[in-house]
């Protein structure tokens, strides 16, 4: 019997109101229900019902699938609280997101496509960034890998590309973006960078570029990337999804490559990026 | 007989030494000197000789003629400090740059020039900038006014232009930028906005759109532009000229329009940006 | 009393049964009508009814009002023929166009907004251009002058801007847009170019460009540009708005400016490029 | 005994004399030399050294490697006329092309390298074009196949996408390219594409849209690309490395995929598209 984990955002009404039709949906279809320990405490204050079950934290514990009630955003977050691979559905509450791909209007045909095995899985990769010296891991980014200056200010970066970094890019500008096929379609297209409907490739964007690399690269998703922020630049950020952000100093060198852990996203119909 | 007033960066040795240069040959060619108060004591500490000069403080005295010794940035940053009209002459230790003129090593020849009156003087027409409700004056701007998110966060804004405001932009990015003609040659330029080569005109570009507003506008610069972050939104920054920032919240209106100060800045040759 | 001159696609015949409509409620109003002579030919043809109408050649004689009945490429071509100011209003069959303000389902509300002077006349600056050294002129262009190759044919082009010609750009690529502001919402926009909001300003937009001018350039309206097309390179052609061309050759000049002769387009409600 | 087939620009005089000085180097160190036709002629027309060569047609016989005298628009037309396999190598009489990865005043470096066999030979993948319903075979395609409207007039285009053809793309434009990992440092650049380090992807970049597809996209290199011009839209024309050029019409298709047949290109160091 599988185990489904749902999370939600906890600031939205409406996300707990989904959840406990999902929740009953699931169980009146013979799935196993955890609930993520922050929703498990809201669902026992707000609502006195009986239901059968387990309670998980994220990033501790895996369900077999997990179903998050929340926006792209929220998504985005769910997953970088797992480095493994990992399988997950997006609920939102109001119309559907690009990671999102079902509305709580329709939980009960997405749990009827669960008991037929009817989802359409889309397999997306991942890249993994470290930073050096330290080796800290960062999170696993699902849609890219960005480094910024602060406040719109300028910075200077190197970008190494290739196994043995035999190819060093510069770049004077506002910073760059590291994207997988399916971050092209985020903020690497408002960067005006390509849309990748292939995962053999990842595309390095940058950003309002005033000297150095001014066009996109498409590169091997094989290849290996480091980035590193030019003497004298204080105050460089690495963004993960813009949601998880660190700081970056020189000396520092940020290594991004593909990881080996994909996602596997479900929707109703086709993959949005194929 | 004219007062030529001196800045300089205080942190590059060079710096100071093309302000020994420049003072003498310009006390030689009978012109009167002053030195900013920070120039004046190193000069005071490192060396003895006996200058004849006046001390001013920037913002507070205005001499006839400014000449900065240092980049752009440097440029940009003494003229922050004045809200009258100006001329201003850069020289640059290194390389010349787009705002400073000459070089330190054509201080003569520059010296020479002020002598028979033989400097081109470019227009440049500068953006005054209130945020409100309390009537915060910000510096005037030579470049561009920016309104950025903080460390790559999407914003959203609202963009009104036209004194009765009616027309009304939204934007979902990473914030727009203000630019007068001057300063579509700088980071407008890297967002992709035009050139402008005329001044009856100033350009609003937005930077890595994401919804809204995806192209230049291009607007008469007799027209007053009015700037609003979107709820929810906070760590939006104004940015002026990539050099003086302040925050502002939902609630704030950054309220642009030209400023009838413009500063005068004097070249060998032509004017750059005509 | 009025006279009200009527063109239209000849082609379509959703056209001609507008141009009845049209007549019928111009003639119950109190309006003269005059009919473009290849419409009147067809009407004669194809119905008997007997209205009162005067007969006009394009060109040759003017209206005081042109209704043009067909989408922006027929109101274009139709401008075409007139070097003066000229008054003009655009009626769709399908859904208004960008010059067309009004579909023929709107044609009661126009008479009536015609007879209650309840017309928003948009002013638009048309460009003059010349070929020399044979001073052949062309029409002159609603939207825009461009300068381009043939099939995709790289092209090398001299840009002269300024009084004195004093300022010149080198292009290599699949040509040159010169847009008025109108222009700009149209091929200039789908070349990056930026949206002009002021007829103060025009702007000149490189296609494709490989080398050479590779931004946008906004001028004075008042400024002339020459445009010349490099030796070596045969095929390259002048476009008038999209609707007229003519060969342009090495040793040829083409020389660009504002042209006296305004149009006057009617609307319903504001202007759309302001 | 290796056999070098030498081509030649035959309207240039630069090109002929480096075409004697690459045959005397070649022949001194012992390599086959033949002559294509048209430059056999001149050579016996010209001077009346006595090579000892052979005389070859171009796209009948294949040597085992083919220099060509001149730039990258004669490279591309020469491998034009080869459908298989092939070894090339281009000397320039001026600056080294993007192709030409020598010039005629390193000829004697490069007799050197081909001796000591220290070529570094970059494998360059084409497109294979076929127009269908008739199964025409157009030229391989080393940088790009486009399609594009004449004289810059607009065009509409559909495009689809996958061995299924599952995912369309409409276009309204001045065309669109389809390119190589080498050629999306041509024209594919100037049309704001991204550029391609890996073969394993291909770019479809629309040129100048007006409507529909208006970001590149990046597709796996094995998937099979058509496209198709709108009804109504005339005088379209496919385009092959902006030398060879075909009309399309509507009801035709262009079926675009990777050829089988590679181009190794020769350069003195590393290959400029890796």
């Amino acid at each position: 019997m599988e185990l489904i984990g749902i999370v939600a955002r906890l600031d939205v009404k409406d996300a707990l109101e989904c959840v406990h039709i999902l929740v009953e949906k699931l169980l009146e279809n013979g799935f196993k229900v955890g609930l993520e320990y922050g929703v498990s405490k809201l669902i026992q204050l707000q609502k006195k019902r009986d239901y059968d079950y387990k309670i998980f934290t994220l990033g501790s514990t895996l369900p077999d699938l997990l179903v998050v009630v929340g926006g792209d955003g929220t998504i985005l977050r769910v997953l970088h609280a797992y480095r493994g691979s990992i399988s997950i559905i997006g609920v939102k509450f109001g119309r559907r997101g690009f990671l999102a791909g079902f509305e709580c209007s329709e939980v009960e045909s997405l749990v009827k496509a669960l008991v037929n095995k009817n989802i359409t899985w889309c397999k997306a990769e991942r890249l993994r960034s470290v930073k050096l010296p330290l080796n800290q891991e960062l999170p696993l980014a699902l849609n890219e890998v960005a480094v910024v200056g602060s406040r719109g200010k300028t910075i200077e970066l190197e970008i190494r590309v290739g196994s043995r970094s035999h190819q060093v890019y510069h770049l004077k500008g506002d910073g760059v973006l590291i994207a997988t096929a399916v971050g092209s379609y985020a903020y690497t297209a408002a960067a005006q960078g390509p849309l990748l409907k292939s995962e053999k490739c990842v595309v390095i964007t940058p950003l309002n570029p005033l000297a150095g690399l001014s066009h996109p690269l498409v590169i091997d998703s094989s290849v290996h990337i480091e980035v590193q922020v030019g003497n004298g630049y204080r105050a460089a950020w690495v963004l993960i999804d813009g949601q998880f952000s660190t700081p970056i100093v020189p000396g520092e060198v940020l290594s991004v490559k593909s990881s080996e852990s994909p996602v596997y996203i479900g929707y109703s119909a086709r993959c949005p990026w194929e």
